[in-house]
Formats: structure tokens, sequence, C-alpha cells
């Protein structure tokens, strides 16, 4: 047992995993990095319109956190290509659960986004209908539509 | 396409789940209701030390939102014991999506609670090792130790 570490609150994973993402926002972020926005822009456009200030916040903490990472992809000025990193890919697990819960409980909601094809400012192959676990090796991250 | 009501923010069933449970607390209560507990002290004592306000607003929105329900144990004063609804039970799938994501990405977690059984003030059957949906049918709800 290694819990001997300190941590905020305490050792329990779902503690810590909302120590991070537990807010009304980051995982929207995730969400959409998942169906294959990559730049500020299109990640402020998303129907939520999340404040500009609040994106910033997020994607440094959730870069800062190992879920997204940044590369440039124009200079002056310099902008950041946002992509999710494993770690990030792996809260699909738990948007899809958000997405079950809510379809279900939640009367008219809908997963957003899934199944569409995303228009990213570099030209992208479409995805296939099925999405294999190497379709990809670019520097875009494979797109999730589970 | 019933996407014509109002929602807070979009019709996406994450941002509407997002808006009843994304904060840092709401989950943890949920988990706790799931682990067994149900009065106000024992969710109070969990590890993570909620402070009482918050406790109580969260356990206010939760009953609002339908999750939680509240029957009253004791006379003089009134004390409440608090149960899942159907709704809330249902989020032991997002908390298992948070488990599975924290063990595997935030070193030294665990899976707190789960499998234990907690001691509540009225006299209750242990669980079995693997709970039928239907194990019990009393004022508690039936533990899920998924």
């Amino acid at each position: 047992m290694s819990t001997a570490r300190s941590f905020a609150r305490s050792p329990c994973a779902v503690a810590n995993s909302l120590d991070i993402v537990g807010d009304k926002w980051s995982l929207l972020v995730v969400r959409d990095l998942l169906h294959g926005k990559h730049t500020y822009k299109e990640l402020a456009d998303s129907l939520e319109h999340i404040p500009t200030n609040i994106l910033a916040d997020r994607l440094r903490r959730l870069e800062g956190a190992g879920i997204v990472s940044s590369t440039p992809y124009q200079q002056r000025p310099v902008r950041y290509a946002y992509t999710l990193t494993a770690k990030g890919k792996d809260l699909g697990d738990v948007l899809l659960a958000f997405v079950r819960w809510g379809k279900r409980h939640i009367p008219g909601t809908v997963a957003l986004g899934t199944g569409r094809a995303k228009a990213a400012p570099a030209a992208r192959k479409p995805a296939p209908r099925r999405a294999s676990s190497k379709q990809k090796s670019g520097s875009h991250p494979p797109k999730d539509d589970r």
C-alpha cells in the first residue's frame, strides 16, 4: 500500500480525480478535444460558450496535470494546438459514463458531437466508421468517437 | 428531437450532468451513500472532512435534483436518513469510471470504501459478496459494492 504520500484530501481515486477535473468546464474541454477540436478558437466556439479566461485557466491546469499537451502550430503570433495525452484520452470512459447517465436521467439531453467530424485548421482525414487504435500517426491525436 | 427545451448551457448530456454534480464534493457524497452511509454525521465524517455548510448545500441540491431522498428517522430533534434514488444509484457508473481513471493515472490512489461494510445507525445486514439487484426491500438502499 503506497498510501503514505500526501494527498490533498484523501487517497480516494474519485476525490483525487475530482481535484483535477471536478468542475463544470474541464470535462467539456476534454470532450471537445476528444471530438477533434485543437485550437483555442475552436474550443472557445463550443455550444456552451466557455468564457475565455476560464478556457485559458482550464487548458493550463489540464496541461499541468498531464491531460493535455500543446504544440505551436503558428509563429508571430504563436498559436498552439492542444491535444489529449494518453491520460487525457482515458477520460473518455468518464465522459461516456456521464453521457449514459445524462441521457437516461435528464430528458432531452444528447451525446453532443459524437460521431460528427469536426473541421480542424490543418487538413485532416475523416475518421472511419470504426476507428482502429492506430489509425493515424500524424500530429493530430486519433479521433475518439466512442 | 426534443432539444427545443431550454438548457442552462447546451443539450449536451455531459454539460447538463456537470451542472448537477460537476464540483469537488457532490460525487463524494454520492460515493458515501452508495457505500452505505445514511446520516448527516456519517457523511460529515468521511475522510475528506467535507465542511458542514457544503454538505448541507450538496444534500439539498442532490435532493432537489432527484438524486437523494431523505426520510426522518428521529423526532425531537428531527434527523434525516439520506438514501440514493434510482437516479442517484445510476451515478455509480460515473464513480466507477473515475475510480478506474484515478487508480490508473494518479499513483497511490485507491477505491475508497469499496467492499467495506459500514456500520449504520440502524441494524443492517452485511452485504453479500455479490449483491443482487433486489437483495433488500427495507428502508435502506441496496449496498452497491461495484
